[in-house]
């Protein structure tokens, strides 16, 4: 069976029971190398993606998963913002088991005094970059950027009259929320509080 | 020093290292009895929360964070559909930190083969129902139904033209995804896979 399991945001302690119990009996886990490093894999024999070898790796990792467990763990939670991969899972036409896990849009929420029936959650960290939501939505917006791409986002928002806070590594010691700058890590989310949208 | 937990969607694997960790150091924990229910909570103090008594048992609790690690334990992750319990929590004027965990609603997603880019998360389970987001938004819609209130969103949804799915104890044994029909569980969402909204 083909496992896919969300790791959590960051810090290994968000990691689920499920999700270590999942890894364990899985003979081979496949991941970006980011995700790979904070697991416990033990003798295991990892599989580290990258965006040449993905597609390749994918489907060595199907043909296995009909023999033994396999795992392809992936950062947050498999049902925010992996919608790309999580399409190409579907589409190696093998029997799959998601694992869900904290994601990082869950803590970004927390540390803002935010819920996610108040945001809107927007990912420009994909092929085709979501626009973002009208203004009639009425809410707060959450923006996964695209890599490198921060400055731009907080641009867009600042131009709809938002005030946009950037949150970096969330749950990792180099943990930061602070109002845009020059942003120092990877995995970075934007934030908006926006004045239209009324505080439920 | 208060800690609010996220306890995960229902099946106690779905708990993270942390949240375990954290219930661990804590002397007394609050919560809801269907969530206190399938804690490991030891020979610990545990405060059950109802209705009638939560702003006098939070209170307790509050003052007892002063010289202790208590905890208030919550069913999925506290920033989804939980912003009235957090209001009550910062309004108890003591430092709290959030343990973010699995949501129903990232379970929701995996089920369903939908993204959280995809879709508005609407709660209707508050003391003010948060009306269903206006089509110009343009994505599937998940509801989190007030308590007994399946038909009255299904019907809501289906004057959409969408058509809506009801998904039950998600995680659980007595997991049910199927069309709506006599919900058999307390805790239920309502996906509606809108035609407007374009698939990503």
């Amino acid at each position: 069976m083909l496992f896919v399991v969300g790791t959590g945001p960051g810090d290994p302690d968000y990691l689920t029971v499920k999700a270590l119990k999942t890894l364990e009996r899985c003979r081979v886990v496949a991941g970006w190398p980011s995700v790979l490093k904070r697991l416990p894999l033990g003798g295991k024999e990892a599989v580290p993606l990258s965006y040449r070898n993905q597609e390749e790796a994918l489907k060595r990792l199907a043909a296995l998963s009909r023999e033994a467990d396999v795992c392809l763990a992936v950062h947050g939670d498999p049902a925010v913002s992996d919608w790309e991969l999580m399409e190409r899972v579907r589409a190696l036409g093998v029997p799959f088991e998601v694992v869900s896990g904290v994601s990082s849009v869950n803590v970004a929420l927390a540390r803002l005094g935010l819920d996610l029936v108040q945001v809107v959650v927007v990912s420009q960290h994909a092929r085709e970059p979501q626009p973002l939501p009208p203004a009639e939505c009425g809410r707060h917006i959450l923006v996964i950027p695209p890599p490198g791409g921060v400055q731009k986002v907080v641009e867009e928002l600042r131009a709809r009259g938002c005030e946009p806070v950037v949150l970096e590594d969330l749950t990792m010691p180099t943990e930061r929320v602070a109002p845009p700058g020059e942003p120092s890590a990877d995995l970075v989310i934007v934030a908006a509080r926006c004045g239209s949208a009324r505080p439920m």
